[in-house]
């Protein structure tokens, strides 16, 4: 019997969802629970590899197993075999014909950022620190550059082999919540040349978690990392809008901005459905 | 020059704030910073300890240091020393009778957990999982007796010899917010015995996330964690409304809730001005 599950996993101390010679992979750790569950190997494919260090909320996968385990009953019993940041949150019966890889139609990835003075060590495990505000307006409108059918492969890694670099991101969405603000300066306090906590003053916002959620119907190697660090390049003033449509234009990874740390990177849902 | 700071750390690495000889404490990764920042041994005294694996979002110290550096630059000198889980968010010179300890009037501490069939990878650093819907009108009540100056001695860990248990708690709220939920069983599913992914359903509550943040004029040793407890098993209905204004009365340790683990605990914030 096929089966398609959904786990979650903290990608700190992992090198990737796909086993590699050099460390541990989550892929190693899920089937070994996997087998130990079934009392046989047990292999597992994912909808895609998730990069070292990258999160996932809801990595699918499919396995094969024939068992006398009810199907709700599954991710109990793998969860008593995993470690604390790895889980399977979700089992259901596959076709046959079912693979996690081919058969998605759509994932959403998600690049969380937090802008603050200082480091946030809560949030550090998870999120990329940008220590400067961010005019938010000017973001959302590269976001609306971005999304649409495309040549994306201004926003692949250099080097990479694929080639055809069409793809269709449906959606980007940017949501920016409060951080908690230390104390504000009183009004007699000079700061020059440090950013003030503000949360949102006009256009800019500060002291803030930023969630970049992008869904498309497949990505490039580094995509979402380039497109997060392109934006928040926008944000900055480094980029103009118009420089992201002349980057698409061109073609030219070169004239996006830089790949974010695979840390903020969350695979959020994968989506098989029409 | 006596400096009041704010510092932020995650506590899962650290044997608590104060020094211990049976490990890393974050006072003493702080004040090897401060004195390799400030030239000369420094110390630290925070508002308070906290546990082995307790996290603070403001925890408040005072230090005293002669320096040239401005006091708006001197968190970015001590982060320069720090590891990614401890960080100085805040400076600020104070009198010299100033104590981070003894000048404090109220504190606020915050418990997260989440309901959730399953384990959330992302979550468990920081959170306590309960795998259960709570019933949230009930914890709302309980809260409410809880509030006001009681005294609090069926809230403090056995064995504690402090003799006056009266304090005040001045507010107990309790926030929810939903999870990612994982696919809803298709209706002709059976899932008997298993929870359902229903958020809100009525008054139960699940897959969702439950901050409960306490404000008093002091907490007793574990009293947080314990009022969480006693909270969860209110919203399970393992302890009534009643029982928790009984065990308050029986100043009885046994009547209240369990201590819930200390890595849900969270120290928001110290304040000091009337």
């Amino acid at each position: 019997m096929r089966y398609k599950a959904i786990v979650s996993y903290l990608g700190t101390r992992y090198v990737g969802w796909q086993r590699q010679l050099n460390g541990l992979s989550v892929q190693e750790v899920l089937e070994g629970a996997l087998s130990k569950t079934f009392g046989v190997p047990t292999s597992a494919t994912a909808s895609g590899r998730t990069d070292a260090g990258v999160h996932a909320e809801g990595q699918a996968i499919h396995f094969d197993a024939e068992t006398s385990i009810p199907t709700e009953k599954i991710p109990f019993a793998v969860n008593t075999h995993l470690p604390d940041d790895i889980s399977m949150l979700w089992c259901e019966p596959a076709d046959e014909g079912f693979s996690a890889r081919f058969s998605a139609k759509r994932k959403t990835y998600c690049y969380k950022l937090y802008l603050s003075r200082h480091r946030r060590p809560l949030l550090e495990p998870t999120h990329e620190h940008i220590a400067t505000p961010l005019d938010r307006t000017l973001m959302y409108a590269a976001a609306h550059v971005i999304e649409g059918t495309h040549d994306f492969k201004c926003f692949q890694a250099a080097g990479s082999v694929i080639k055809n670099t069409v793809r269709t991101v449906y959606r980007i969405s940017i949501e920016v919540e409060p951080l908690t603000v230390v104390p504000r300066p009183k009004p007699d306090e000079s700061l020059a040349g440090v950013p003030m906590p503000l949360n949102i003053i006009g256009d800019d916002i500060f002291d803030c978690e930023v969630k970049i959620s992008v869904t498309g119907n497949g990505f490039l190697y580094n995509m979402v990392r380039i497109i997060a660090g392109t934006l928040v390049y926008v944000g900055m003033g480094k980029l103009s809008v118009e420089d992201v449509g002349a980057a698409l234009a061109a073609r030219d990874r070169n004239l996006a901005g830089k790949t974010l740390p695979a840390k903020g990177l969350h695979l959020i849902s994968v989506v098989y459905d029409d």
